[in-house]
């Protein structure tokens, strides 16, 4: 220890509470610097002085207390509370009740009652003596239960028990208990500051995310002492609902007591503070007890909320109907009161507009545009998966598309439970209210089409068995539910629950709204939607999407009548034969692009052409082929030869995307066809034309582009001839392959725009497959070796070098090219900040996201500003 | 045309042959600079001047041609031949007998006889009728035809039809024939000089790989006849065989004529030079005819080699026995005359050992490592596909690997055809003496096997049909082939053939042995092998391999006895059992490490942990899945549900790699102990130890590596302990995935060497799988859209780029990072070039490519030099 003469204390060692600007955080801790603030906002915060991290530091390595101000009476009691840097690194917890002594207890027992007094004063000794000494404060009660016996508390038998306390601390200390205030001050603090150095809390700090070196600064406070007559205690109060984010007093309030706040593990009791809701409590509410100590802490809940900038949860303490503020932390808030209060705060002027959007995670967003289940209903969980889709939904379990199809017809709600779904099951996906699978990982078939079409998905749900046979689903502890039991999936936690708990429905309205037309005031970043239908695009039309940067094509051929015909396509032995298929797929692709583009006028929207691997289209099994066989009229052989020709042992690097295009020109023809000939009949009578973005998938050489292109062009200019009226539609490269991000440069010199298809771009950076990822993801995820799932949250590191690579090879070949991102990623927060950043000019997501992703934008229109745009394109 | 009188003449303009310093290729062509070489050298060459491209321009643009000097005697005709910058760019040919006028036909008449003089102006008019004014030559064939009637031809009919001929010349020209030397010169060098800027000759050039502009210089020069009493003609000669480049007389003599080279297309007639070789010709030899002609010849080309440094063939006239040389190119010679040319010139002194080496191209020492189809032997082919692994094997066609392992037994040598080839295949490839396959690309399992076995191979026989049931082969024009049938395929040129065409046997020894002694001397990057078995390992050792660059393991588990126990591993429900089915493994796996590093004792030996998805070591049907459960003793179903559980969409990109290593530590752990226990128990008593390199494959992030290191070292540490004797072996990173390549820094924090493993990073940098692309490769190439297989070639744009990024970052944090490149690129010189380029350590290729390797190593280190690698590692 270092001697003590030596510690100069720094001007800033002790400051009063009434000095706001003097008390700081990063000085005297968080806690500190929000008394100080709530005691200039004018709330009764009882006097005290904040002790700084080094002073307290100097107490630990042995020296000196500093000299603090006298008290404003003589004969107040004192607390002892921490204010550590960050309140989330715990830390001791306050002391209090300090200054009681054998000369000044007579003076506490005609204030608050002998029993009261002495409880105080016991209390205090067997917490001085754990704190300081370390003596196990069970001696000290075993003292107190011989002595006080059974049945209510004597005044005498109190008196009797702290003296034997005194003796029994004399024992086990070898001193006598300090019987000034100062003493006991001194000691209790250098008690905290040695506890907060120790090993184990240091440890514990780390574990909480916080340094192991944190500063502790303490608080010297004139006790509120919550036991007095007349109306008295300790409560909790927030003025706004932690559900909704409406006006409502929300809290509790425990008489008798000095803290509000129990030890972790014990149950929080009291009683409520406003009339209406009671639950099993007979007490009077607060209001009725005392009606102006309620409408005084209303108020300074709300001088709070504005001078704070945000709504606060205050801890208090009534004397005698008195209110002392002796805490405040952020008001309790879920998702979407987070909305509620930052809207209502930046209309009240408390914040910007820009910090209102900046309050809420825009992840969170996902509560209100899906249906919960109530977080206070009761939930039997049977299983668990990944959370694939946000939402819940309740339904009777099918398990078959045609079940699920049949059950809509007659408006039952149904559960779809597959092993994993294919094309085969959009149709019944459809149909579901929500969709469970066994197999299959975050960009699974159902995952991505379920989050495409707003349905509750949970997937990978390994622990369930479905036995197919038995029509059932098994738990691992062999409980059975079957086919048409009501089931509800909880895509928001993954949870898959038996029976039908209480729900809450979405809301897109009030406080969202208008946050979300801030929002599109703030940001730069675009924000389109990814989407293939014409309902899918009305979704996004109505969450206000900027066009659709991703309208994939290969959906179209799956209803029934298309794919008999996309099938004589694929089972075409010339290309004339071919021609004369897509000749009546023709039609059909013009009327769905028709269809698209009225709903999306004056847009853009860009169409992908064909890129599965054709196989996806033929039948996989033997009575099928044989079936489609006889229908076209061909040997059986033929349909199961082309089928087998077709097979792939990697069919996500295997003759798809722009291979197709190349290798059988006449597809992307007839979509570049369907394309500007419904892009000339829409925009024929419109003021707002829709622009068409024709988009290559899967390139990986310049020469691909170009020869595309070259056809491309070709179409357009017949179409143009036939049609008498020009076109403008552009043409770009989906950015999917590791060498198409490389060589960007080559591609921008036949390309408007690049859009990075990251699914794709992130499977083969990664070389792993989203479908066979599943398996292992999770474990990876928990073990640290993947910081996240790269299918989930853009990996920057790896990815992102691509695509900033690509970025700048790009620009600086073709200045005007557009960048924009369609995928997954496209609705997730971390992922639409770095396209902002990388200075994209839109990301595009499903269209259920759209919200998420205008949030996220403005949030990183503003966060990264002009300067890292350009700090990344001169990079 | 411009005035003719404003040109003034450079001094290079018109230069003599016997100027060789003076007479440049790049200011009059390649042949001039040829001839004044060898006047130099002291051949006979004719007297003559060189015309600049200049000056040949000029003549085209209508400038005058330049004052050229006397002819060494009055009545010298001349000849006026080209000489492009490239010979390989065409042009006009030569025209001859220039100078015969009426004046000094007598003359010549006398010299060689009226006949035969009158038969030389007869072309003379003719040419020049053609070539000045464009008049068609059938003109005049038609009037001598008429005049000359049929029979012998007499000296007054000859004299009679040129007679006639200028006055033909005269009607069709509006001109009378220029009876004078110097305009009939003035006139064929201005026209040689308009058909050399004429569009059609362009485009020839640009075809040809020469720029439209390139020069044409023009050589005037005093004629040598062919045409004379005594042993007179044409000819050439070189004198080393084009097959085998030994020392040997080649070449034709054509007597009475004055060319050597006849038209495109007209058949080369000829007699023999020396005696002894004669195909159905009566006439005898020039060594017959006229010995000390053929004497002086062959020291001519001896000369011109030496001189040249190059074996040449020299073109020559006779005329009465005397010889002159009117132009020399490089003699033919066949891939493996190459090589004996080198090594001979550079063993004479007349070249450096490391121009030696730059002559070789290495791919072409493939026809010394593999027997071939002799390239005289008549070809009966059935069929194509792509030349996956070279040389020639004949053999009874079978159908199953079963087939092909009898057939070995009783010693009978087969040629394995199947649809594509799989593990199970491995043995049957082994028994076979050539392998053909109908799917698959240049980087199927079967063609990847049998590249590193030294089958030959012929993949992707798409045109032939396998048909099992048949158990025949049928070609598109449907003929047939049954099982058991004699046949023969061609890995070098990928074709089938029927029978057993005669073979050249593979030659090692000679020249190429010194060769590839002075490769290994001039290079400084390594070569290793790719080996997985002692058999390729000691082919490798043969073949002077630097170590073993990948050894992969999963073979090792294909044998039977193996195959039950690492189905056991993989059917473990538990790590007990699995640990329990690798304890029997063990001393399997240090049994073959223990036998391969006793080969390659004293080198460095790089093993990769098991790398392939588990499944592909379960059996696929299911009468074997049942055969297995039986021998188990487990129910089927439990055997089925594995395989399913364990069956991947996409397994390239699946469970594979360091992702088994991180969920199964087990297995890595057994083979580690298998590495190290080997590795000490080998080098116990060896002075030269072997250093084993684990590997890692499929790394994709940091911690992966982290994670198995950790384990590694563990085991590492124990064994030493165990053992009381210190390991030496290093740890290092397989670079498969594009992230990889982007975090080779991070990676090179945990690793002593990052090796490419550039067959999987091309798949995942273009999103191709080399199994599903052999389907439209060839399309893609052919159409340029690749400009080669990046499977074959490396695609230094992309691939490429990534592994210098890779060795760049990897290095800048970890300067002792060892560099190398496993995987089929390492056999390809331009590839291996790159690598040196690039800074690598070491190329690691197939065996039976290391020969080809070393001498592509060299070239690269001596064209690359020291700066090439400095300059990339400063990039």
């Amino acid at each position: 220890m270092k001697p003590q003469e030596i510690i100069q204390f720094a001007p800033d060692a002790v400051v009063g509470l009434d000095r706001d600007g003097a008390v700081r955080a990063e000085v005297h801790g968080s806690r500190a610097h929000m008394l100080a603030r709530l005691t200039t906002l004018g709330l009764p915060v009882p006097p005290g002085v904040a002790l700084s991290f080094d002073c307290v530091r100097h107490l630990a390595e042995g020296g000196p207390m500093p000299k603090l101000p006298p008290r404003s009476a003589p004969d107040r009691l004192l607390c002892l509370r921490p204010s550590p840097r960050d309140r989330a690194w715990g830390g001791p917890s306050a002391t209090l009740n300090i200054g009681i002594t054998a000369r000044d207890i007579a003076a506490v027992e005609a204030a608050i009652g002998v029993v009261e007094a002495r409880e105080l004063y016991a209390r205090l000794i067997s917490t001085y003596a754990l704190m300081v000494h370390g003596v196990d404060p069970e001696g000290f009660e075993a003292l107190a239960h011989r002595i006080l016996g059974p049945g209510p508390r004597q005044p005498e038998a109190m008196r009797a028990t702290t003296e034997a306390m005194l003796r029994l601390y004399a024992e086990e200390t070898d001193e006598e208990f300090p019987d000034d205030a100062a003493d006991q001050l001194e000691g209790i603090a250098r008690a905290m500051a040695l506890d907060w150095d120790r090993a184990s809390a240091r440890i514990l700090r780390q574990a909480k995310g916080g340094p192991a070196e944190g500063g502790l600064g303490l608080i010297v406070q004139e006790l509120a002492l919550g036991v007095a007559p007349g109306v008295s205690g300790a409560g909790h109060i927030q003025i706004v609902d932690p559900r909704t984010g409406a006006p409502s007093v929300d809290g509790a309030f425990l008489p008798g007591k000095q803290r509000a706040v129990t030890r972790p593990g014990s149950r929080r009791t009291g009683v409520l503070l406003a009339r209406g809701r009671r639950e099993g409590c007979d007490q009077p509410a607060l209001e009725e007890m005392c009606p102006e100590a309620l409408e005084a802490l209303r108020g300074y809940a709300g001088q709070a909320a504005q001078g704070l900038g945000d709504a606060v949860q205050l801890y208090f303490i009534l004397e005698n109907g008195a209110v002392s503020v002796v805490d405040a932390v952020p008001a309790r808030r879920g998702a979407r009161a987070s909305v509620r209060i930052a809207v209502d705060l930046a209309n009240r002027g408390a914040i910007t507009r820009e910090q209102a959007l900046l309050r809420v995670e825009p992840r969170n967003l996902i509560e209100h545009l899906h249906p919960q289940i109530d977080a206070s209903a009761a939930r039997d969980v049977w299983g668990g998966g990944l959370a694939a889709s946000p939402g819940a939904a309740t339904g009777y379990m099918v398990f078959t598309s045609e079940a699920a199809m049949q059950a809509a017809a007659q408006g039952e709600d149904t559960i779809l439970v597959r092993l994993e779904t294919g094309p085969e099951d959009v149709r019944g996906m459809h149909a579901a209210k929500g969709v469970l699978t066994i197999r299959g990982g975050m960009t699974s078939h159902a995952a991505v089409l379920a989050r495409g079409l707003g349905l509750p998905a949970v997937v990978g749900a390994s622990d369930l068995r479905l036995d197919l046979e038995g029509r059932r689903l098994v738990t691992p502890d062999a409980r059975v539910l079957h086919e048409g039991a009501l089931i509800t999936i909880d895509g928001t936690r993954g949870e898959v629950l038996a029976g039908a708990p209480r729900m809450v429905a979405p809301d897109l309205g009030g406080a969202l709204a208008e946050l979300l037309d801030w929002a599109d005031a703030a940001r730069d970043l675009g924000v389109r939607a990814n989407a293939d239908t014409p309902a899918d695009s009305r979704v996004a039309r109505d969450f206000r999407c900027d066009g659709l940067g991703l309208c994939r094509t290969e959906h179209m051929f799956f209803d029934p009548a298309r794919l008999t015909v996309m099938r004589e396509m694929i089972l075409a032995d010339t290309p004339e034969e071919r021609r004369a298929a897509l000749d009546l797929l023709l039609p059909m692709q013009r009327a769905d692009f028709e269809e698209i583009f009225s709903i999306m006028r004056g847009m853009p929207v860009t169409i992908r052409l064909l890129d599965p691997p054709l196989n996806e289209f033929l039948p996989h099994d033997e009575d099928e082929m044989e079936h489609l066989a006889s229908a076209m009229g061909i040997p059986a052989g033929q349909v199961k030869a082309r089928a087998r020709e077709l097979a792939e042992v990697n069919p996500m690097l295997g003759m798809r995307g722009v291979r197709l295009g190349v290798a059988l020109p006449e597809i992307y023809e007839m979509q570049a066809r369907a394309i500007f000939e419904a892009a000339i009949a829409v925009n024929r009578d419109a003021r707002d034309p829709v622009v068409p973005e024709v988009m290559i998938p899967l390139v990986s050489a310049y020469r691909e582009v170009e020869l595309v292109k070259h056809r491309i062009d070709a179409v357009a200019r017949a179409v143009e001839e036939e049609q008498g009226e020009k076109l403008d539609f552009s043409l770009g490269v989906m950015v999917e392959t590791p060498r198409a991000a490389l060589r960007a440069g080559d591609l921008a010199e036949v390309s408007e725009f690049l859009s990075f298809g990251t699914n794709d771009l992130t499977q083969m950076t990664y070389g792993l497959s989203r479908d066979d990822a599943g398996r292992f993801m999770r474990d990876y995820v928990r073990e640290g070796v993947f910081p996240e799932d790269p299918f989930h949250t853009l990996d920057i590191e790896g990815v992102g070098e691509l695509m900033l690579i690509a970025a700048r090879r790009g620009r600086a070949r073709n200045p005007n090219l557009k960048l924009g991102l369609c995928g997954e990623h496209g609705g997730d927060p971390a992922s639409v900040r770095f396209c902002r950043l990388a200075g994209f000019d839109y990301v595009s997501c499903s269209p259920f996201r759209v919200p998420i992703a205008r949030l996220a934008a403005a949030q990183a229109t503003i966060l990264v500003g002009k300067a890292g745009a350009e700090a990344v394109a001169s990079a």
